[in-house]
């Protein structure tokens, strides 16, 4: 303990002498682009001089926008690459306007290129929609996670979708733990009566206030996400389940994984606590934790899920935390996004959701920023991605999409 | 990687089997309570059949009471040691009413031979009442913190003060890691919008919404919850300044740690967010972080405080969040308490406030309802407390508050 004392002195000087703040985002972003040469597509190489015409179609910043110039993920802001597209002679048409034949997205469609669109305020690109658009080639995601787009749609269309994988991992992770604690510390009930000055509602808390450590947490879903919050996770004593593998770049984890599914699907229903961080089961299986899988688990538990919204049985999850069975609900995702005012997580008991912002960060912003204009440059020169970043590649969905 | 998988696999089939979650208490009250019996005071010896008058004062649990065994924290629950205490023949007295000469500790005072207290529901020892009762011997504090007793006119009775060192440590550290991440990623600004429907909240957090990870925490206090809670922040790969010591069981440290404090205190005030983590420091300095130390500190600078409200300048700090030098600010500890209606923290900006709980989660209370019982049977065995565990000892304050 005491050679632990040294090291963070050490520390203390180092960092404020240098006053600066190191952020490795290289870690999460640069070994996906390292191996992007080794995949080039051979098919469709297009001419590097070709003019495209770019929609992108992200949240307003308004009078935010300004406050800070790394906030690049608004309609203003434009994932920073208007300066560098326009350069190249390419049409960038920016806009928040996405519901309807009207809006400004469906009005940019018949001749867009590239549509570049994000979870956070998602452009629905249907099945109608990719009918409309005769020229489009490529859809590509600002962050993770393209549930809005129709992949089998856009695949029987020869239309090329990606994501900039990565992008999001470690906002995620924290909030995912954030919420956890949140949750076990019944942390909502407690601020309303710094201002009503009650404590009735403190007392009913005060019953069931609880701690982390030593209590099971499961897992559904083991890609990147996982392997950040593991290791915060492990700090509490906690159990981790691990029940499903998410991702195509690590194959080999996900045969071993697969075939103990069965056998520990349904314990972990029974555990203290369920913490979802996968954004594949939604192309399978929409509404896999229905009201029957929430029943199996045990009374109490607490249920983190910023994975997709869709995921959930939205009725059973307001039921279950209704009657008591499910003790909290936290997440950001929602199904659809923006939430309609009806949407019955807004009103159910237990619950600490939020709207879905835990993925864009200002730190993801200039991750997913500066991974759309990489694959946007590679696009033009005709390259392909890395093989994790495809949703659909040419006219076949991603291998963990089948 | 694959290694580490493979432990998780092995855990599930163990954990699920036993159905039970082992919480390993013993690791923080054993260690002390092994010492105990090299701690015996000569002095004051007292014969073990003597009857003894014990007020034990806490909050009400009202109809929640019941909800929970386990509960014990609340005047109904009088800490599970009613019946063990009556079998012997002791009288106890518990009691929320604790304020004015009229209420019922006031009037049990002249003839109680201990007072136990809660840090949650403080019941104020002022020199006053200390006067008043003539017959007391020890006051007993059930969890961390004994400022709401006036230590130096307890002393000067002759009165033995005494905690139960420990028994929040697990709580409080979880809790603090929470308000950080709640802090840095503006968490209770996300919820409103959940109701609202409206986003512009929302826009304006996301200009400034962030991540933890690399970024600098910085310390004050170094005791035991800090051991906990390092480990869990060395996960985001965060700078820890340690720049205080606390407790007196690990003097080695201090020593050294305080021969750097002079050349490390205000580099770290520069740090972006700053942890207190110690109840030290009141004692000897209340309104230690006033106006001058905060604008000292970086601008943005995130500040947790579980330690004790007093250590903080209350009004400097609700200033430095209204001018957004202190971009936010969280913790649950208040003076007074509970807080009056018009304390400034109630209603200044980017505050994360909620009542005093964090260290009186369903585990602490067992841990601090145990402790209490062990340390009542050696004080009426005549037998005196393992050495930190003491506030005033034989009329000497105890060495960390001298």
């Amino acid at each position: 303990m005491s050679d632990n004392t040294q090291e963070y002195l050490v520390q203390v000087h180092t960092t404020t002498t240098q006053n600066t703040i190191v952020t490795p985002l290289e870690e999460v972003v640069t070994p996906l682009d390292n191996t992007s040469s080794k995949n080039v597509s051979g098919e469709g190489r297009k001419v590097v001089s070709e003019k495209k015409k770019i929609v992108g179609v992200f949240y307003k910043g308004n009078e935010y926008a300004k406050l800070n110039p790394d906030f690049v993920g608004c309609v203003e802001g434009a994932l920073g690459i208007r300066e560098w597209l326009e350069s190249q002679g390419h049409q960038y048409i920016v806009t928040d306007d996405k519901e309807g034949p009207d809006s400004e997205l469906e009005r940019n469609l018949p001749d867009a290129h590239v549509v570049i669109s994000t979870p956070f305020h998602p452009a629905y690109v249907t099945a109608e929609r990719i009918k409309k658009a005769k020229n489009l080639e490529l859809l590509l995601t600002a962050g993770i996670g393209s549930d809005h787009i129709d992949l089998k749609a856009a695949s029987a269309a020869g239309i090329t979708v990606a994501e900039v994988t990565g992008s999001n991992v470690v906002s995620v992770a924290e909030d995912e733990l954030m919420r956890i604690l949140i949750l076990i510390k019944n942390f909502l009930a407690r601020v309303p009566s710094v201002c009503l000055m009650g404590n009735g509602m403190l007392l009913a808390l005060l019953t069931e206030l609880m701690i982390l450590k030593a209590r099971p947490v499961g897992t559904v879903g083991a890609g990147r996400i996982w392997k950040l919050f593991t290791p915060k996770v492990e700090t509490f004593s906690t159990v981790i389940f691990c029940i499903l593998i998410e991702l195509g770049w690590i194959l080999d984890w996900r045969k071993r994984l697969e075939q103990i599914l069965r056998r520990t699907l349904m314990p972990c229903f029974q555990s203290v606590m369920l913490l979802l961080s996968t954004r594949l089961l939604l192309s399978r299986q929409g509404g896999l934790f229905d009201k029957d899988k929430i029943s199996k688990c045990k009374k109490g538990v607490l249920i983190v899920n910023n994975a997709r919204g869709a995921i959930m049985d939205t009725q059973a999850v307001a039921d279950a935390c209704s009657n008591g069975h499910v003790a909290g609900y936290s997440g950001d995702v929602w199904f659809p996004q923006p939430a309609p005012k009806d949407h019955p997580w807004r009103y159910m008991p237990n619950h600490a959701m939020t709207p879905h912002v835990s993925g864009t960060t200002i730190d993801a912003q200039l991750r997913y920023g500066g991974g759309v204009k990489g694959m946007l440059d590679r696009h033009f020169r005709g390259e392909g991605f890395p093989e994790q970043k495809y949703m659909v590649k040419e006219g076949q969905l991603a291998s963990q999409y089948r």
